[in-house]
């Protein structure tokens, strides 16, 4: 079945608000089988909406069309959303008498006074199936056009995904034809650029397979994304597993893990696991590694401290780092590095330290030093190791960047790679 | 000139990415008198894109259609943007000279071994212009059919917005006739609810008031958007400065600062306009206060240290906290963090130590000691002073206020409102 949303909202079209419900509807769609073909934002205004909603029948086909609607259902004269539905089917408005009677009890529960313009909300298109909002005074509807199915729900998110669970899910479970299920997993990597990556998976993302492979960038994370579908959630299942192990085995040591095992987690649980311990001494991250780690519930199993020894006196005084060095190698240096890690790692008594110097710029960097050079040290009981990577980006890309870059140095370490 | 937007990615109608593009591009196009009338996102897959790229058209008129693509220019063949294009208006893909030496260019100076693939990225519809690309790997370009102009741009939002600033922004005003501006503006609060701000400023929110005024909450801050439209730049401030003043002199000390006045920007500046110093010592905030402090590029003005005492050990070692202050008190205590605060500033030598210890939940809660009681300590030369708010939400957005409450604590003190 063809499956699309609309969200309609002036304060949307003008970019005052990100919309989220459509992203929201998709992810719940896909697990009742229905892949959405496109998300439409529009503005409060009748004659697009009228346009738009006309423009969906001729896709409904012998299949159906479905088209989930959030917004514009207000009791102020800007929200004409039952009226553009209404128009683009040829219907008029009427009032729903359960809905106005559901509308007068919330006022009369709350004791407060009702504006005339509430009962606007109790007007739907002729035909259409009242769909009761438990948390506001906007009713939903659903009405039905040839093999055009519409689903009208409010804007507000806790109310339309409330509306959605109790309303929809069943309706929707009963229109569309069991026809399998949708299922997805995202592997993510790091270390090699999304061209590289997408190179060495080449045959997995050709179009047309099942499942679809596709690759993003997020945060400095290069994630691969599968979607399977199965005739049934065991199917879909097997398809992502397979072809997951398949991708594992080509990518190699750049594969952190999948979902929401990024790489805060995968080296909080790697730390967790071994009963292991973790200080970290930051630079030019400015405590973004300890405020990744400590997201997580449960970082105190693993995450001693954290020291943002921001000022040469903070470097010195509480890492020992000596004037001297400081002088002849700059803060930002292997030497400067590699004394944070291990002295952190003595005083903390840690298992491992993580130190972090660079440029995250805009301006300090030099010929020798440009922005985005950054030394990271990890040191353990038995070495010190300091890598020198340089970040591309903007300040806060650089920031992000060297801060998973020390994560997976330590999470590499961990696993016997290197070090 | 009909404007609308168009995002493509998989990643972004399945509901595994929200699309944050179209929004800011609205308000970007706004300023430069464009409004946007319908957002479109749609899948990595070519018969959708080339359909609705030629379906703009027709719209184009005498005033001429604008359409800005995000996204689907990567090196892997999930991106077809380029394709879409070029079919849609019936032209040839052919490789870009430009493009191709500065993607070469790149690869060079980072030292990185180039796929193939990458040239892909060279590959522009026939006709087209390449934008270069300041942050990344993917050119994008500038093609018109007709009455249609569409500039195509990455999806990486940082990406993005650079070639928005730098290639888009001159070439869009040339090619607008002046027809007014709008403007917009934000004044961040903190300390009250959405409800209690927006009742105390409900005269300035009447519909159909120019600026028009709406309130917004993210991250834990209220913020008052105004968004005025003018004859001109210079009426359209005008419009907005008269209306800010009247609010901020309604909110009284619970505004922070304009636009990107955040509190961490405003902190900042008030630290570097009396050259005084900060330390921070975190436990449940976990280095969010130090990273953002370091966000602010110069931060090492005022920025010494930061300490992220997680464990007990760490309390005791780093800070002298008791071990008797901790046991009878328990870390989350009004006792350790005025330790905390206390010990740190004189350790660090600074003006000002701020301090957290809290329960970021999501378990660890007691009735005593709920999910989201935080103690924050402030310590300067004369005194510590202490405030024990409880903060609402998940395990992020206490993490988010808590940090927030604490800058917020330091703003008050130095503008002499408390302390």
């Amino acid at each position: 079945m063809h499956t699309e949303t609309l969200s309609i909202g002036s304060e949307l079209t003008a970019g005052s608000t990100v919309d989220t419900n459509a992203s929201w509807l998709s992810k719940q769609l896909a697990k009742l089988g229905l892949m959405v073909s496109r998300h439409t934002i529009l503005p409060d205004e009748l004659p697009p909406l009228v346009a738009f909603i006309q423009s969906l029948k001729p896709r409904a086909g012998d299949e159906g069309a479905l088209l989930l609607i959030t917004g514009g259902l207000g009791p102020t004269l800007d929200d004409v959303t039952r009226e553009a539905v209404a128009q683009a089917m040829g219907r008029q408005l009427a009032e729903n008498a359960e809905s106005r009677a559901a509308i007068e009890e919330i006022f009369r529960r709350r004791s407060w006074p009702m504006a005339a313009s509430n009962l606007r909300q109790a007007q739907l298109p002729q035909g259409a199936e009242a769909l009761p909002n438990d948390r506001g005074t906007a009713p939903g509807f659903y009405i039905t056009d040839g093999h055009l199915h519409v689903f009208s729900m409010p804007g507000v998110p806790n109310e339309m995904k409330a509306m959605f669970q109790l309303q929809l899910e069943g309706r929707l479970q009963q229109l569309v034809p069991a026809h399998g299920v949708v299922l997805e997993r995202t592997l993510h990597t790091f270390g090699q650029g999304e061209s590289s990556v997408g190179q060495t998976i080449a045959e997995f993302m050709a179009p047309g397979l099942n499942p679809s492979v596709g690759t993003t960038v997020s945060n400095g994370m290069v994630s691969v994304r599968l979607r399977a579908r199965g005739g049934n959630q065991h199917q879909a299942e097997r398809l992502l597993d397979e072809t997951s192990s398949a991708i594992r085995a080509a990518i190699g040591d750049i594969y952190i893990g999948a979902d929401s095992a990024d790489l805060p987690h995968v080296v909080g649980r790697l730390l967790s696991d071994r009963q292991e311990t973790l200080a970290v001494a930051e630079s030019c991250t400015g405590g973004l590694i300890a405020k990744m780690l400590t997201d997580l519930p449960g970082a105190s199993q693993y995450f001693i401290e954290g020291l943002v020894t921001y000022a040469n006196e903070a470097k010195m005084a509480r890492l020992e780092v000596p004037a001297e060095v400081l002088a002849a190698h700059g803060a930002v240096s292997r030497e400067v590095a590699g004394h944070m890690a291990e002295t952190l790692r003595r005083q903390a008594g840690t298992s491992y330290a993580l130190s972090t110097t660079g440029i995250a710029g805009p301006t300090g960097g030099t010929a020798e030093k440009p922005v985005g050079l950054v030394y990271i040290g990890l040191a353990d009981a038995h070495s010190v190791q300091v890598i020198k990577p340089v970040m591309p980006g903007d300040r806060e890309h650089i920031r992000i960047r060297s801060s998973l870059a020390a994560l997976n140095l330590l999470r590499l370490t961990m696993m016997g790679r290197r070090g």
